[in-house]
């Protein structure tokens, strides 16, 4: 998971983005950076870290200009080295820096397929680098010295040809504009917004609404799976559909865990589609067990609140915050001699005795992928005299792995992973676990907008991958990959004793 | 407002320590700094910055031993220097590192006193520097090549009659141990934990019981008001009533506002005395307005959920989650040639339009003090579409400094100042306008502890100051103070530009 | 000035190449960086600062691979800014980075025509970044799939063809090996050596061959003029003349003040050519003052010791160290509310005035180029009591800019602009002042290496420029744009408060 | 070995103390650090590392007042930490910072003293924290509320009867001025000056005068042995003999080595000394060998670059510069899974070749101590073509420990221990091996001052320790310690990587 921003403005963007970025900051916490573009000029900032320790006084005193983009990076196991945040850049043709939000699945091909007709090098491992150099290269064909819009849109459209999988992208062409687009399955988020000023109107593209309302942006609407938005650099704004075959089947996740809940995705207002899976939930409940003796229900902080709080609703019972969140992200040190702590969920959440205390307590998350929190979590409930510790997921057990950009432990990791409920709800220590039914979870978001949804990305859960291009072979691979990955990457990292030397990204 | 914790342990006590401000970090964000002690040699480190900025894994390699404490700062307009980072030190006698929690009102006078019997220098405007040295010269006066117990509570108890204010306080003494003592009137919380381990108990002095919790620790009792407990360091732990005329007048605004729900002060439980609020609230409501027209009652998050939340129960009235915090600070540059942009709420927060659409809402927050964020939020619900805003506040107006530790503007800047409250609600923008009276709000707390609790220090709702000390003078030159420092103190500070470069925190 | 280095070895670079760039620091102290490649992967770490600064031991760590270049920057009027430090890289075609001493003459043009053919952008002002893109360019429409080193020849020899100017470079191709070479007239130096391992014969180019000398390397000899060297990833060694029309016309610049002695230039020992300097002088003060009043000849440490000290030994006078050079570098610090202070000479030297007291003294420098440093040092000695100040320079007057790459006042500022040999003594303040004359300067030199060296680049002294191509109107050019960067650029930089935020260096 | 500087000014001292410190810099290359002072209040900055790299402008715009001191530090054995960076300071009495040159001997025995009368806690190895706290012990025994500076001279006699050892000290007492003195045998230097302002007199202490130079103060004269000097903070000066049985026996190493050679150290100027030691070295080998066949002497450079100069004119032999200097200093990583590279003098000089083709050099170093650098030297010099090599040694055998503040290894590592000259000059490799008699050296500083010098300390070259403290358990003692010190810290030290953290030097 990624987020990303576009903006063309009438003044310094550099602020602007900094917002953005802020309040995108759910979606990646592991990296930051941004592009600015003033004349035929480009800036650039990126580095490990939140966009708090990234962009600095001094750096955002270099990042002139009224053009450019920004990003924030999740951590995955294929691709954390600090090296690999982004933007990436590449000065041929035009120059132009990309930033993206997914993952391409047959990017290895691409890479080999891009140095053998174009001789084009990729230095790192990030598929961002691979999308930049596949666009770089099919504008460059055209060979237009002052490319125009349709231009721009023919190179997007090889560009769908080309690449498979889930990805919103954002482009700053040096002189020419913004350009960003949504993959032809509209997996992955992105929406537009206009914003007036008295030196006419900007526009802004971003994964999530939520980063238009931060900087008054009015949203447009969101960006059509297979659809290019292009703003040049006086601010007008060109859009036109480059691929064929199109169709909205939203990440299913994004509305479970991912997105912000003040924001729209596709129509759907995520907070309202968490309500109804609430709903739902609690209806479960009552089908299942009419005389329940839930006294209590309450979430697992904080994607679960709003879910949680219309089931308590709906089943008239009390709704209380019985886990306080820590708010602020410790981090465990290794000394010289000491092997690694158990990192407990201790340094997470802490529970309110009083709230627990004989009480048969329903604890409601968003969804449960290794099940390790979830088991801690009961056992702490235990701990502080819950007499009985009932567990809901708003979401159905994650079985599948995710190809379109949300990492994802190996399979086997999944505490769903050759279980029935009953045995997940063991193997967590409840003494009664429910699930949501994904039909359920469908219609929660799906009602939020009837007109234009088909169907969802739903892969995690049910293992249907909505491209078309997904099988076991491809599964085992990235399964292999992230199981060296996990072997060499540590579980916490103090970012600045890990001082990347590549290409693009130096600390000094 | 700060946070303070003491350690003696059996082994490293630096990553307790560093967890443990962690999780008290919201008594401070704007710097934090340890002392550990190992064999007769210190190791300091302390800056501006978040716990998680300030220790990186080089710091806490050199952090070695097995006795410690540590401190996180709030800002104040009197001492924002970086500089001023805990715990301070001193080498005469013993060597002596102190960090504390409060304010003396007498500081002046103890640096000039100070001074002329001891000669003692004092470099900083910290009064926590003027704190550590009286507390120094009352234990060399002693002496004792080696202090026990007794002589450290003696010079505990001279501390008391020379200092005044509200304070606690942790301090360790190199070679002896962990001392830690807590005004006679118990305004600011300390307290006592330990934990078994293989090799022996370790104990823990904290401002707070989520500190304990965090760490695994079972709760002693809090320290009493006047009363001192020394640690050895062999983990033997004393303590004494080092005062006269003692009372539990705890300070109100912990409950209202400063304590993590989840903690224990003076034995009551934060978040059930915030319940209580919500209900107090309720009724009041009840009584004004029988038929009131509310739809939907919301917090301002995140201290006041625990009071909306009940208060929406006992009125039988929707609750919901209308607004949405960012998690992630922002910051705003200032760019050559650009004046500072208005601070707006929406960096903070963000509505969901759909909650707010032609209802009357009820906006809850803890407490009110300039009233600028209310304004700000009233109007941001009508903008989303609200017919009614309603505002209440689980705290009554705040009307009067406060001068035990909690940095507030000048009373003219109090929203309450010089207005009824209808004159406030018509000042924020709202239909209707709320506050807790007083008793009730004193009720809510002393509920959880009719035993011990007398009174409290509710002094910036009414003006009554529990140390007898606070004269219409000393008030003014307070305000004096505060307003020249408010002149220099920038709004936002990007720490890495204004490295200090003074006695005891260097950057480099 | 600045500073080449390329090294393909048998094992990791990383601390061969720093080495050599230590020894080449004279050639440039405003920036360092260095490429190396493994695998198909490079790293990159360049800033501003010294060598020691820029590479950390975590730099170090990630600068893995057998192969790479280094680089150290001279700052210069045009292009000071810290983002420009080399090695510049494009992904496009096969990766290369390049780095380069030199000075394009047509580089604007250049920028312009590659954007025009190929649509490079080009994000700098740095030459550098243009020839880079000159030869991927002309690598790139070979589009071979594995360059042979024909191939790669042919690019050098098109590359020869579009550039003009001095320039010596070093470029690696990721995967394929280092290439390097040198500007058809010889112009800047080039060599190359070899070393003999245990797994086989590692091969390095450098700028100087004491980076060899430091790295164990024994000298094979200088590239020729026009001449292109490439070294196979497996340490295999090819040369080819890559330019017709060539001719050795080393810069005279280098041996009279840019090389360390102990270096070897086109057959030509450094020491050596100095020493004859100083005979020549010696020759001609006996041939204008036979009964000459000298009591004692200084030289103006470091460059002009070898020199003065054969001057006197020539005329039979004493040598003496009369100046102490401060081997720390100073810095003027500007406070708040201050003006800058003068920057006086005594920061750089400090006289011994016993061996000024009543002695007539003939100070002699390398060259004169402002004259300021010179009058202040003539006042110096005059003020620790010499009776008499002679000055000799043991290079002719400086009367005309270079553009090859030394970078240099507006002629202007030259203390020999407009002025005789007795004005310019005048205008020091020396009671006699000699120059040496063209022919013996040259002479000098070309008496090292009678068989190949034909004539020198003297344009500084006598306006001619070997390359043909400078017209009054470039110069005049050139003259207008270093004033304008003259006015921007302050004379005293800490590079930590000017950190870059540009595409290829950052500081965090 | 370290260099002090305290300077009393009528405008901000920052940049001169830097600039002193800047030329001081060959006396200690570990550390830096600067305490100034403004009104009541301290500031510090202290760091391992150059003075270049240590003060950076935001340290610098801190560093505020008219009152300073200064220091930079020889990295030593026994205290090689990062932490120990002078100043120290005390907070009582009246707040001092101190720094000093030298070394006590019975610092051991002060440490305990001052915990049993005055529970002072010393946190470092370092003794110069040790000499603050007897300085500060001493002026709060007086318990003056405004010390005169009798009291302070008071203070300073105390100070030598207690402390034992060669020591030149500068400190700083808040709102008083500025102290400095010099042990009772004058072992190691100290010397003023003033210069007049239109604001009124300003006075500078420092370790050597080029510091006074650099600065523009005229010399006054030496600090006498015994002697303090007191400069308020009017600039008034006052000074005063406070110790009784002085006498001037000045390190004889200084006027060899240590000392810049433009520096005048107890009226003697250390160029001519030098000088003088060459021109008896001449005169010895005339006197052993009349005939000797010497072509061409070389300083090894750049300290015997003087003797070997007067030794090659009073000889009548060439002089050349046969070893350039590397002027920027390399450093060795290690990295990971490779053994450390030996350390060659290559990385620190060059042969010229041509200087040595079958000649017969005469090599002249200033003193010879481990002699594994004179062997390589001598290998070097052989390597590249010289028919034989002699080697001369400015100074006699090292044979002794240094207990005045010279670090140097453990005797058994001396070339000369259990040595005689010839088997020294077959250890290095030399033909003939020549060393200045220790009269012969003595003669060459006093000839300087015939007035007031009395002896020397040159216990190195004879064992004699002039403070007649020193017996041969306490060498023992000194040895044991010196190897373990040896034992843990490494050859090259990255001084990023090894960042402190203590209670008066932090780094974030």
């Amino acid at each position: 998971m990624c987020g990303i921003v576009g903006l063309v403005a009438k003044s310094l963007v550099n602020q602007t983005i900094f917002d953005a970025l802020t309040v995108l900051q759910h979606r990646g916490q592991d990296a930051a950076g941004m592009v600015t573009c003033e004349g035929n000029r480009f800036f650039l900032r990126k580095d490990n870290g939140l966009v708090n320790e990234v962009f600095r006084t001094r750096h955002m005193k270099r990042l002139m200009g009224n053009v450019g983009i920004g990003h924030v990076r999740y951590p995955t196991a294929g691709s954390s080295s600090a090296a690999e945040a982004q933007p990436f850049y590449v000065n041929s043709p035009y120059g132009i820096a990309l930033a993206h939000n997914g993952n391409l699945t047959n990017a290895e091909e691409l890479v080999e397929q891009m140095f053998r007709e174009d001789l084009r090098h990729i230095n790192t491992t990030s598929d961002s680098e691979v999308l930049l150099n596949v666009f770089a290269h099919e504008l460059q064909h055209q060979r237009k010295l002052k490319p125009e819009p349709e231009d721009i849109f023919e190179a997007v459209s090889k560009v769908h040809k080309r690449v498979k999988g889930g990805y919103a992208v954002v482009a700053v062409i040096t002189g020419y504009g913004v350009v960003a687009f949504r993959d032809p399955n509209g997996i992955r988020p992105l929406i537009y917004g206009t914003r007036s000023t008295p030196e006419g109107e900007e526009c802004m593209v971003a994964s999530e609404s939520v980063a238009l309302d931060i900087a008054g942006f009015t949203r447009v609407r969101d960006i059509e799976p297979g659809e290019a938005i292009f703003i040049d650099m006086d601010g007008n704004v060109f859009t036109k559909q480059c691929a064929e075959d199109t169709k909205i089947t939203p990440c299913l996740f994004e509305f479970v865990y991912l997105a912000r809940p003040d924001s729209i995705i596709d129509n759907v207002n995520v907070h309202q589609a968490r309500m109804r899976m609430g709903i739902k939930l609690a209806e479960k409940v009552k089908g299942l067990r009419p005389d329940h003796d839930i006294d209590v229900i309450m979430p697992i902080p904080d994607t679960s609140r709003t879910s949680a709080l219309e089931m308590a609703k709906h089943l008239n019972v009390t709704f209380r915050e019985g886990f306080i969140k820590n708010r602020y992200i410790g981090r465990t040190f290794i000394m010289p001699g000491q092997t690694q702590r158990q990192n407990s969920v201790r340094r997470k959440l802490n529970p309110i005795e009083l709230e627990f205390k004989d009480k048969v307590v329903m604890l409601v998350d968003d969804s449960i992928v290794r099940g390790t929190t979830s088991k801690q979590i009961v056992q702490m409930a235990r701990d502080v005299g819950a007499r009985k510790v009932y567990f809901a997921s708003a979401a159905p057990p994650v079985r599948f792995p995710n190809v379109y950009g949300i990492d994802m432990p190996s399979p086997e990791e999944f505490i769903a992973y050759n279980r029935s409920v009953d045995e997940i709800g063991e193997a967590i220590g409840a003494d009664w676990m429910i699930f949501q039914e994904l039909d359920d979870l469908k219609d929660s978001v799906s009602e939020g907008n009837t007109d234009t949804i088909c169907d969802f990305d739903s892969s995690v859960f049910d293992g249907y991958y909505v491209t078309g291009d997904i099988d076991t072979a491809y599964l085992d691979r990235l399964d292999e990959k992230r199981k060296d990955a996990a072997k060499v990457v540590p579980e916490t990292i103090d970012h600045e004793d890990e001082a990347p030397a590549d290409l693009h990204t130096e600390i000094s």
